[in-house]
């Protein structure tokens, strides 16, 4: 068991479940049936996949029918990204998928398209989408074979920096392209407003703002076009995504998106604590590089900075240690600790790699004031060996 | 909310959550972390995982690395029934994909194979394939294209019907074929041994064991050979599936698996209660056409019948609107209530359709007294109608 003491600061690897998400999975775990059952409990279970569509389609502002629930956000993703789409039964080809290098693995991997028809689209040094590049090799695009499956993310899941969406997206449309947004870390955090011209597909995850981890969605803007399911079977999710659904997650997913939407106003005192959080690093370690610090937005939880002579993974045990958890780069697989490849990606020498601090709207003041007097202590120690 | 009063005889669509999962649910509760993630949350959740992953592979005696955690059975379906499988860095070749007429549709509709390079083999009218007809089409596979990947059910969700599984396998590796096993509704319910030559590869599925939805498994005979990932990205499950782990479904289908493989002599008792409901189901209607009754082994818990001039949907109504929840075939995707596609696969008329019964280990004789009585009133109110 973990301490209760410690200080969780790494909302952008998974938040922890709020206790709404909670009482409503519990609730759902009282019924418990298959929804696809035509008895009673079924009936009961599929009342609570209904209402769990509801409230994630509403934090995003469209239609209940837009939401194709998967088991999360990684699998939403290779979902959105296959050269098969289908526009009613017609079907269309995506031929060739661009993604910004400095997305999250789930679609640096490319889903189902095969390395030879993937371009990556770069950032500039700030981590700011390269709009002008990106528009030049859109404009290549040979549109004879299919069309252009553009994929980026919407906020940067190390540094925080929120990308030019309505843009990017103006880009693609001129080029006549489809456009996939991760908004695995902004949603719940910023406002998006599907009605607003943005993207054709939005992927979000559960487990990222507060609800149970084995939920995420893939949001269409419209329905008329459609990737062709990965998971096929028992046509669950109007044929988009086959399996038994899992009232018990998405009443949970469900409840944190209701949570998130009504909450927005309250990142504004997140966006406090970063700051006075940053401004104590900076003055404690004048060396320290922050990184995504200039850029026009940012999100309102998320610090990423780097140590010179001080690994990222030293510095990270040793927050760890005094009981404070925070990330070095991010977290995608099992205990694996590398190089950023954001920061590979904005063109940055990181050779000791970064610490990523990711606040949540429970963080309170008083744990933000011991981390700067926990970090002023390692950075002490640290001294003699600098 | 559904009242507690209900009697629950659809275990084969989903068994209720067990008391020891939800408990083991509540306690990953707490800790809930990104497993991937480094700090002291991170390897709590990671040690959930870890311990899930040996409850499940105990469950069918095989080694914990064996075990690729996926979103469900469906999910596991359609991972391993792909033409693209990898043995270290040499891929191998499915060419053909031999599916059996009666199985799940998560197996059925082919995976990642297209409808041109898939071949049905059927079930005799008793339900079980047909060996000879099975051998002859596998002895016909050109294996120039690469190798023959056959998929069967261990036990018919809606039959209970089970099959001949180590003459199956002898049949397939003569033919030098690889062998997926739908072990969905076998699980828990009968002794599975990996250990005994078999299948190369299991599916199985936490809701159906008592575990929560949301969580299923690919099981490998051997990790000489895998199926290519079917959703890529961060490299969870040792690059097989990736996507963040969720500790909270996992400890409750590991604790479910673990409770399962301690309860299998407890099935003998339900196997009498479903002896007794259908010989007084027999009596109440002399009529009534059994399924799946006078194979060698069927499921304990499952009970397949039709009444000639009484629609199988007229009959679950019926049942549900007295409080007793069974199945018209089987549930596979929102309300769908068709024909039985497992008795068109037999060969056996079924116009009205057919009624399945399943039990779980903590239906009680009073249930089943309950029910008989009920069905009693069913059929005597039917008779003037017939």
């Amino acid at each position: 068991m973990v301490s209760k003491s410690r200080i969780y600061l790494d909302y952008n690897a998974s938040a922890p479940l709020l206790p709404k998400a909670r009482e409503a999975m519990l609730a759902a775990m009282e019924i418990d049936a298959n929804p696809s059952s035509v008895h009673a409990e079924g009936r009961a279970a599929r009342s609570i996949v209904k209402k769990a569509r509801r409230q994630v389609a509403a934090l995003v502002n469209t239609k209940d029918d837009h939401v194709v629930f998967t088991s999360g956000a990684t699998e939403a993703a290779v979902l959105a990204l296959t050269p098969h789409y289908s526009m009613g039964r017609a079907p269309v080809t995506m031929s060739r998928l661009y993604v910004c290098a400095a997305d999250h693995p789930c679609t640096l991997e490319g889903g189902q398209f095969p390395e030879a028809d993937r371009t990556l689209f770069p950032v500039k040094r700030d981590g700011l989408v390269d709009l002008d590049q990106l528009n030049a090799l859109l404009s290549q695009h040979d549109h004879s074979a299919g069309l252009p499956l553009i994929v980026c993310h919407y906020a940067n899941n190390e540094t925080g920096v929120i990308q030019p969406v309505e843009e990017i997206s103006r880009i693609v449309k001129a080029n006549r392209g489809v456009f996939v947004l991760d908004a695995v870390q902004a949603a719940g955090r910023i406002k998006i407003d599907m009605a607003k011209p943005m993207a054709d597909y939005l992927i979000v995850s559960s487990h990222k703002i507060g609800g149970p981890k084995g939920a995420g969605a893939l949001i269409a803007h419209a329905d008329l076009m459609m990737p062709m399911p990965l998971i096929r079977g028992g046509g669950q999710e109007r044929g988009h995504r086959s399996g038994t659904e899992s009232p018990v997650n998405l009443a949970g997913f469900g409840a944190a998106a209701s949570i998130m939407a009504d909450a927005l106003a309250d990142w504004d005192a997140v966006a406090a604590r970063r700051d006075r959080l940053e401004a104590a690093i900076a003055v404690i370690a004048p060396h320290a590089i922050f990184y995504g610090r200039n850029t026009p937005e940012r999100l309102p939880n998320t610090l990423f900075f780097g140590l010179p002579g001080m690994k990222a993974e030293t510095l990270q045990i040793a927050f760890d240690l005094a009981g404070v958890s925070v990330s070095p780069g991010s977290a995608c697989s099992s205990g694996k600790v590398g190089q950023s490849h954001v920061l590979n990606a904005m063109g940055v020498p990181s050779n000791d790699g970064a610490i990523r601090i990711s606040l949540g709207l429970h963080n309170t003041d008083d744990e933000i004031a011991k981390v700067i007097d926990i970090f002023g202590e390692i950075a002490a120690r640290a001294k003699p060996a600098a």
